[in-house]
């Protein structure tokens, strides 16, 4: 019996030689330190109209929803969120789950039928993994935005329903999908388009309504859209948006839906305040913008190998687990919040610092916060 | 491409014909209705401590986590909350997840090693069910609280890692597993007991710790609880509580915990709190018990066929899956909510009706709803 635990342990000690090993580090409300490890883009997560939209909803529905969507946890503020991220989108209806994870399972497990094929790009998250493996349809792993890869997976399918999935700006790596290419591909071959544009609501797009709609796909009848509240919308919960039948097919029989508490009303009340800022929010993308092509720079001037973001997620090669680890703690005991991305988080061998930028960091700070990676770097 | 939406009209229009429609009905804050349909047994979504707490972490911290907990994501709250919690539950470490359902898919998937085989009560909830799933593991399903079929299926694979896997208070029908005699079984063959104690936890036990803990099980080397910290502790998010080197596995590993937003911080503080009332709660559970036999008592009374309540949920069959529909909406046209549940919600093809007492509610209104739903019955 006590066998169990010593293995873990056993494992535990493996992915320490290895350099894996991974520690909570709870932050004070207070800290000083320079975040460029969150995903708060906009800095909306403490933006008053979004604190006091908060506020009002704890105080009149309480803290939780009390129960799941379809027995006690819708409320208005739900309804009112959904309505206003469907027109935001541009699609059809928007459907509000308690997490992000829980919408791409239940999305990518709601467009399995019969016999379907899913066409799952190498990079993607483990959210939208979870989701191909549970719905137990056959998926083909195609290499990292390879659009003539997934033509090709489709080209061998014929007569099968399939849906192509993706992310919009890839979470590791910060570059994008070829959207376009893709839909195209996707509709020749009367396949769906399932784009998980967590890292990219807010931060691209006409009015920040992301990477689907600034690819033109918005509303488009064979695509569906997944995103989380709890990136550049500062809350937390996920969104699936698509047609009409679509979401009346969540609704009815998406398990992650019907089976979970709802989402609290005040983090919905939050989240709607949060995207009539980010709405109108261009000046800050501005400066997500500026700042991610700062960051490429100076990192690249001082021989870094960096990548090329296309939003507000840049991407550090470093040499191994062990100095991905130790550059990101020499960061943190300077004030400096980085990401740092090692196996199995990452989607090939190689670890990363990932440096999310923020429009809410003062500049100066964030200036400071280059030199810091720079000077620490191994 | 406009196939996919008509095949799921035509779903739609075959579920509607079956009784077996599902719709959203979004409630107000302030609406009149008498509950009896939600999840929030001690009243403490509204607890003005609850709420206080909530709100000072709000204004403190900030609308969402702003990342995953590894990342950006652990603050102090959540830290503090999963102290207290390992404390009440009588566990070495305790940790929290965004939602109960990835708690349980993490949990689950983490227990399982090479060869393991799960042993999944056929009552279970579908998060459960997903996580035996998702994990890849062979998965007996036994008859439910059936202890001697428990026993025959860890016989049948001897010195193969095994799980029981089981709910204590099951959410449906309302009744106790057998826990003692589960963990007897597991122990006699080495297997482990994994207890999703949604349901119990602050409505039994102890100070409220749950139906693990009422079975004297808080703290076996052997067990693992989960539950939500959005039912009896009226939040959102979910709790994995055992062993310390099983927590540094999942945190080191549970692509459920890893790759999701933490909870916001202002729902780990206002749980936090309610923790501490639910831990004194002992008037509060004192009125759930003698509500749930005055429930059975008045609704068997006037016929109908009503489930023995081990906890605060009490089932009611309908004889369809129409009648169960339209009875829960005769009730709710006279201002009582009640929970109908239909297949595939139900553990059998019988649907329900299902009652969740709430000590929050005015026993006058209490009483007037089993009337309400006395005389709305079929």
């Amino acid at each position: 019996m006590a066998d169990w635990l010593a293995a873990l342990t056993r494992r535990a000690d493996l992915r320490a030689k290895a350099g894996l090993t991974r520690r909570l580090h709870p932050r004070a409300a207070a800290d000083a330190v320079v975040d460029l490890a969150g995903n708060d883009y906009l800095g909306l997560s403490t933006h008053p109209q979004v604190i006091a939209a908060a506020a009002q909803a704890l105080s009149r529905y309480g803290l939780g929803a009390t129960g799941s969507r379809l027995v006690r946890g819708s409320t208005e503020a739900h309804h009112a969120l959904e309505d206003t991220l469907a027109g935001w989108l541009g699609t059809e209806r928007a459907l509000v789950f308690s997490s992000g994870y829980l919408a791409n399972v239940g999305a990518v497990r709601a467009l399995v039928r019969p016999r379907t094929l899913l066409v799952s790009d190498a990079h993607n998250h483990a959210s939208l993994i979870d989701g191909c493996r549970i719905s137990g349809a056959q998926t083909v792993v195609t290499p990292h935005a390879d659009v003539a890869a997934v033509a090709a997976a489709l080209a061998a399918a014929p007569g099968r329903p399939a849906v192509v999935v993706t992310e919009s700006v890839f979470s590791v790596d910060g570059d994008l999908a070829p959207l376009v290419d893709l839909h195209r591909v996707a509709r020749e071959h009367g396949a769906l388009l399932l784009v998980d544009d967590a890292h990219g609501l807010g931060v691209t797009g006409p009015a920040g309504a992301g990477a689907v709609a600034a690819a033109g796909l918005a509303g488009e009848p064979d695509v569906v859209v997944t995103a989380t509240l709890s990136k550049a919308l500062g809350g937390a919960g996920g969104v699936v948006a698509g047609p009409a039948e679509f979401v009346r097919h969540l609704v009815e029989t998406a398990r992650t839906f019907i089976y979970d508490t709802a989402l609290p009303p005040a983090v919905a009340a939050g989240v709607h305040a949060a995207v009539e800022v980010a709405r109108t929010g261009d000046d800050r993308r501005a400066v997500l913008t500026e700042r991610a092509a700062t960051a490429v720079r100076r990192l690249r001037a001082a021989g870094l190998d960096v990548s090329t973001p296309d939003a507000a997620v840049v991407s550090v090669t470093a040499p191994s687990p062990q100095a991905a680890t130790e550059w990101a703690a020499a960061c943190r005991d300077r004030g400096v919040a980085v990401g740092c991305f090692r196996p199995p988080s990452t989607p090939d061998s190689r670890s990363r610092l990932r440096l999310t930028i923020g429009a809410g960091v003062p500049r100066a700070d964030f200036e400071h916060a280059l030199e810091v990676i720079v000077e620490c770097a191994p």
